[in-house]
């Protein structure tokens, strides 16, 4: 049966899928991904590993490797740029040196633009042309969508929606840059918020929770006391929905979008923030009607990825098979 | 000689022009819009006048007909949804009209589009593939071009970049909305951050220059005075040039935008706040590198979107000749 790998390389685990053409997943491995080992490790290992997972003969034609990978990526080159979770990664041919050692096709792409891919093609994004696909967790990752392809950008690594600036004189980010969305509506910048409110003044729920878990602050723990009704934990996703809302209302007006989706850890506050996200993009659309853009969930969790990168690989076959010749 | 009119219908002025496929200019004209006589009269006058200008004889063999349009247009269906300056249209079936009066192929669009594609095709977007062209006048447009065909998005009627909130709690804009990029960064928003600052206090050159302006002031009044030095308006300028800075770079992140050309009246202030512009891309850029995002002055002026108009007739025309049919 024909069948394209499925990779999502992250900071901490390499997830691996045998996908078909109808994105079905056949087969899938996890393996830690060890970036301190840096890129010619990690490459190799990957190699590895395809060819172990392949001798396992099921009768599967693997026709080529999509690689989904967090950092920025030259797509046209399969070129890791930079990552900010791998380890020494900088202007790595990822495509070009996963091809020569597993005679595969290898293409390479953003992970967050394969998760907002793969959402398109199995998932929240099936019914919708132009989208955008938020992952928040400790950062923030964008992926978009636009007339039905990713949008990669001239420079390959487009969509970086973490980075927009929300709060010109705000909080300083990991990139350099001040207020970055990414240092409010992430589950860093949860925290952070939370910290600062607890230094202010009690809330019995929260500092509760907290005790219960070893004195640890999380963003699953603020989301928990705010379903709980703790006032400090929604005046935190409060903020979190209006940056979020500010954010999707330029983006509307920009490009005209049809549907944002989120996924990623803090989708679990989904119904947290959506009421002040939705309020604050009323508030600020008045060319097109605010009830165009819907707000959503995105379903695949954590397959979008490895999901995004077979779609993308079969793109390629596709396009290599209307053209008249075999890609492989 | 096979040719198209490129029309650009605006509030006050109508400017029709036939060009050649390479561009060229062979004649134009320029009618006023009298907007308060509602959209059947104008459509009835611009058919009028496209049949008299083609009655001279000259030899033309017209082949489609593109329009630009102050306003919402859903391009795919050639209808004018909305426009600030045309009174009463609403939901108008533009391009089925004004084909059925003239027996013309008729392509409708949003001249803020229509400029950048002009700018695309001859312009000083000929070397870029995504880009973004503002107009800043009394309000603000853009046209956004990605990888080398205009953006109207799904619904439309996209690259609606004045209306992006770049200070939330700012002045009220005429959409409805506060604190839009139009509010700052128009030659409106110019004259108002000028007038509150000189409620404040003195400042002999420009105050000067509005004497001698019969007691107007004026966004060029304004630029002028910056030019000779005033801190007062050095300081409107600088404002400009750092919310448009903040737009540009949170688009870059987004898109990864090439390049962004300044068009209309405003456009003449340019030396004023590229500078501060600039400073506040390189500020908050720290993904892409700051010097990848070109920023340019418009080239065209008022021809860019009778230019525009006309590339998208030839281009729906070449499509036609693709398909093996002929348009006409």
């Amino acid at each position: 049966m024909d069948c394209v790998f499925g990779i999502d390389v992250g900071g901490t685990n390499i997830k691996l899928a045998v996908i078909d053409r109808e994105g079905q997943i056949l087969d899938h491995r996890k393996i830690a991904t060890r970036a301190n080992e840096g890129p010619d490790a990690v490459i190799s290992r990957l190699a590895n590993e395809l060819t172990s997972f392949i001798q396992a003969d099921q009768g599967w034609r693997i026709r080529a490797v999509g690689l989904a990978v967090a950092g920025a990526v030259d797509a046209r080159a399969g070129v890791v740029m930079v990552s900010p979770n791998l380890t020494g990664w900088r202007n790595v041919p990822l495509a070009e040196r996963l091809s020569e050692m597993t005679g595969y096709q290898v293409v390479v792409e953003n992970d967050a633009n394969m998760a907002a891919f793969g959402e398109g093609w199995l998932g929240v994004g099936r019914t919708f042309q132009s989208f955008l696909v938020m992952t928040l967790g400790t950062g923030i990752g964008g992926g978009l969508i636009l007339d039905g392809w990713v949008w990669s950008g001239p420079f390959g690594c487009a969509g970086e929606i973490g980075h927009i600036t929300v709060d010109p004189e705000g909080w300083l980010c990991n990139c350099g840059n001040t207020g970055c969305l990414e240092t409010i509506a992430s589950a860093t910048g949860v925290v952070r918020m939370a910290s600062e409110l607890l230094a202010q003044g009690g809330s019995p729920v929260l500092e509760n929770l907290i005790n219960e878990n070893g004195d640890r602050l999380t963003a699953e723990i603020i989301a928990t006391a705010a379903f709980k009704g703790d006032a400090l934990a929604n005046q935190v996703f409060q903020r979190v929905g209006r940056v979020l809302g500010l954010t999707a209302v330029n983006l509307y007006n920009l490009l005209g979008l049809e549907m944002i989706a989120f996924s990623g850890g803090m989708a679990g506050a989904f119904d947290l923030f959506i009421g002040p996200m939705r309020e604050e993009i009323k508030r600020r659309s008045h060319i097109l009607p605010p009830e165009n853009l819907k707000l959503l969930k995105g379903i695949l969790g954590d397959d979008a990825g490895t999901l995004g990168a077979a779609r993308i690989a079969w793109s390629h076959i596709e396009l290599g098979e209307r053209l008249g010749s075999r890609v492989n």
